[in-house]
């Protein structure tokens, strides 16, 4: 994932903001999470995701939809639910979902 | 802040998500970062704010408010403006920002 945040989309577009902290079982979240990562970019209409991770803490992920069958096409992709009902039983400790409409979106780059 | 996510409000709400990458600068930073802290918690409607720094890398906070009203009042506050200049100037090598309003959420606490 690239190491800037991206770069803000037109408006109106659909972001889902997932806040996490996880338990300590390690077997199959990584394989899975870049698993994940893979199978997003396959929907048509994503846009792109961002991640953020404080060691020990928090992880918030951004993922950003063209539209709304965008983001329903992902919510129902088997595998994500399948990957979503292995985090309930093992890897969460808790998470929040928070999905939206963008309206409004800008941005700043140095030196652009 | 706390470490776990915060729970999901009832929509429809607003939220603000900026994602940054910084400078090398950081005199006047943290005062700044605190301060902002401790002033969006004044604004009426505010209902909580989350983040997630990768060491070196993305920064992603999320905010949450209950209406547009909230959410202006936190957008135009004045010494909230002086701090973005300052943050374009000096600490924010890139950022986006991206503002909406949640139509679903969810969430997930272990063992409750």
């Amino acid at each position: 994932m690239s190491n800037q945040p991206i770069q803000a989309f037109e408006p109106p577009y659909l972001m889902a903001v997932f806040t996490s902290v996880r338990t300590e079982v390690e077997g199959g979240y990584p394989e899975t999470a870049a698993r994940m990562e893979s199978l997003v970019k396959e929907i048509p209409g994503y846009l792109g995701h961002e991640n953020a991770h404080t060691p020990g803490g928090l992880d918030i992920t951004v993922a950003y939809f063209r539209d709304r069958a965008a983001l329903e096409a992902w919510r129902t992709d088997p595998e994500h639910r399948a990957a979503k009902a292995q985090g309930i039983k093992e890897w969460y400790e808790s998470y929040t979902l928070h999905v939206g409409t963008v309206e409004r979106s800008s941005g700043f780059v140095r030196g652009s």
